[in-house]
């Protein structure tokens, strides 16, 4: 029978520059009673991974450009804000009345750039998304095998999506596991080849792991136990990102 | 701590038109040892309901319209299945090169109108989506309780999405619980205003239970064990369903 546990990892210290989180994750999970073992998918939201590799802007700092302060204006927002969500994308996607939706320089396209004002700790200052989530999650994947355990990491963050209301949690960096599971060429018992073709696992991993993180609750990471999943060290979120000449939304 | 278990429910036996799906998942789960419990989220793939509902269209009584005869002509598609999408569809989002986004009557936007030709288990015959499927999650949730369970009762399917590739699970009707959690007003830590407004935790469930489904080991139901929800029998999907005029991508 199928199955598979997700736990949130409680207890973790408040993040902050230069902390090694994966150690800090592996002995908290320790502490709980929940020592991680080898197969967990380790879902790290993104914001306590801004937080350890000091990815913040102080608003003091910022100077806006006269696009950013001119938008801002007339939306009632703050330009420095502003500024820096500009900053962080290389494009774009929609701006219409008060929303900004971006292509972020990783390929991500979310409102603001997945710039967040709520979590920085101070006001004043505010948290951008890691340069390199990959990177990062394979070097939590590194200290994780140092500490004993083979486990693959996630980082999550939370983003909204056309059409439907509601944000759910998704996948901005993988280490270890394909963020992709795909039947192409494979048939069903019926000899049709599968309606579907890729399942992004990754997007459904975070969005699992959101479940026991919750919003408010202060659970940053969530491990995921008994799903099964094929190492693979190369792996990374570049093939989630569809190539822009082939997205009918962009 | 926050922890949730997810598990198939397999010996589910081929479903024909008129089953009582309900009846038979709840002793397909006692059957392997798992009975269901008080508080539990049962996701039912689509494609079953379909099948237990009817839904299925014999191609060979199907006259496709010159629009769909042309274009389906152009792109080497059957014209019949092309007619049948755009019978199930009330919009066209996009029609590029050989592929074709709807919405759908019910107001999911997806490819093809979610019209199945993979699943319905013969040649010439293709499977629609269930007309009303809130309707069908709450006949589901109510024969449960019949069974003596209080259980959520969640309709998923595979979509696709824009920006990013692969697909992942989604949540097209619901009964029980509500499917968006809202954290309007609410304030974090730190006494601001939460970055996150409202998580669609029924397509994050949905997603999760995919996890132990698959889409190749004809495992079409899931149950998540140990998620918190609230009561709400009168839940459906609507608030999730963006309206058109509040969308930036239609």
């Amino acid at each position: 029978m199928p199955s598979l546990s997700i736990f949130g990892v409680t207890g973790l210290p408040e993040v902050t520059p230069g902390d090694d989180l994966a150690t800090m994750i592996h002995a908290a999970a320790a502490e709980q009673g929940d020592p991680l073992l080898d197969g967990d998918i380790v879902i790290v939201t993104s914001k306590i991974v801004s937080k350890a590799e000091g990815c913040t802007v102080e608003l003091v700092d910022v100077e806006p450009s006269p696009f950013a302060a001119t938008w801002a204006a007339k939306w009632d927002k703050d330009p420095r804000v502003v500024e820096v969500v500009l900053r962080e994308s290389k494009r774009v996607i929609r701006q219409i009345g008060p929303v900004l939706i971006t292509e972020t320089h990783h390929g991500f396209c979310c409102a603001n750039s997945g710039v967040d004002q709520s979590s920085s700790g101070a006001a004043g200052r505010i948290l951008t998304l890691p340069k390199d989530p990959d990177a990062s999650c394979r070097q939590q994947r590194v200290v994780f095998a140092d500490l004993g355990v083979d486990v693959a990491v996630i980082m999550s963050d939370t983003f909204g999506r056309p059409w439907r209301e509601g944000q759910t949690d998704i996948a901005i960096g993988v280490a270890g596991i394909n963020p992709l599971l795909s039947y192409i060429g494979q048939k069903d018992p019926h000899g049709h080849e599968f309606h579907v073709q890729e399942i992004c696992t990754a997007d459904e991993l975070a969005g699992a792991g959101e479940l026991v993180k919750g919003n408010t609750s202060r659970v940053p990471v969530a491990v995921v136990r008994g799903f099964e999943w094929e190492r693979d060290d190369d792996a990374s979120m570049a093939p989630v990102l569809r190539d822009s000449e082939r997205d009918l939304f962009r």
